[in-house]
């Protein structure tokens, strides 16, 4: 396994950093964002190190894609948002801030306003851990 | 193969309307969005007919990402943008307005504002086909 020490998303797939994960698969763990731009936003990640587009092997994108549509349906299951996006970032004038490729399950509330590059605003933990929970729970590996 | 006569992609997968094509597999089409928000947006579609991420098959979309990943390596290559996303939509409140799934490859440009729910503006026909020849040249499939 690929990872960087002193990479985020590396320390959280270790266990060195706490998440609420909602997925995991062998090459992908999902987990909620703490900084949630609206209610149920969560990221999917390969647990190997590869910092974006440009570095990631097509087939694991693909499968952490594939992970992003499961923990999404799970996602608009509980929480029943107006839409939703699938967003991934490169480079920072794309709003990209983890230099380990994500992607974003990012529920839309209409009117929200979303922007490419949002601010980050930290969400409720105990809040947040209880819709993982659920989210976890809804998410069919089928 | 899965096709809804009505969708606009679909005929674009049976040829019946033109696109500018950059990329082709067995599951997968990729071609120039032709109302770029900025220069080198393209899109990355399952030849079947799926409206959205609730509807899709999760491995299926995995193939249509990988893809974009490809593409989207080779729009950086040829438009050396500042930044590049990858965006998936569903419903109209997240911005989807062709109900036939689809990944946007989207060069960013510092400072271009953009919006998850961007107005669309016409580009310009000659100067998309131009540059839908050097993307389609700098897809490795490897």
């Amino acid at each position: 396994m690929t990872a960087d020490p002193d990479c985020i998303f590396c320390r959280i797939v270790k266990g060195e950093i706490p998440c609420f994960r909602v997925y995991e698969d062998d090459d992908v763990l999902g987990f909620m964002d703490i900084n949630p731009f609206n209610e149920g936003h969560a990221l999917a990640i390969p647990k190997d190190h590869h910092p974006d587009l440009g570095a990631i092997p097509p087939e694991l994108a693909g499968k952490v894609a594939a992970a992003a549509v499961r923990i999404g349906r799970a996602v608009g299951e509980v929480i029943r948002p107006d839409g939703m996006n699938l967003l991934q970032a490169n480079g920072p004038a794309a709003g990209q801030s983890v230099f380990h490729f994500h992607i974003h399950i990012f529920p839309r509330v209409e009117g929200d306003n979303a922007h490419f590059n949002w601010e980050y605003r930290p969400g409720d933990m105990e809040r947040i851990g209880a819709l993982a929970e659920k989210i976890a729970a809804a998410v069919r590996r089928d």
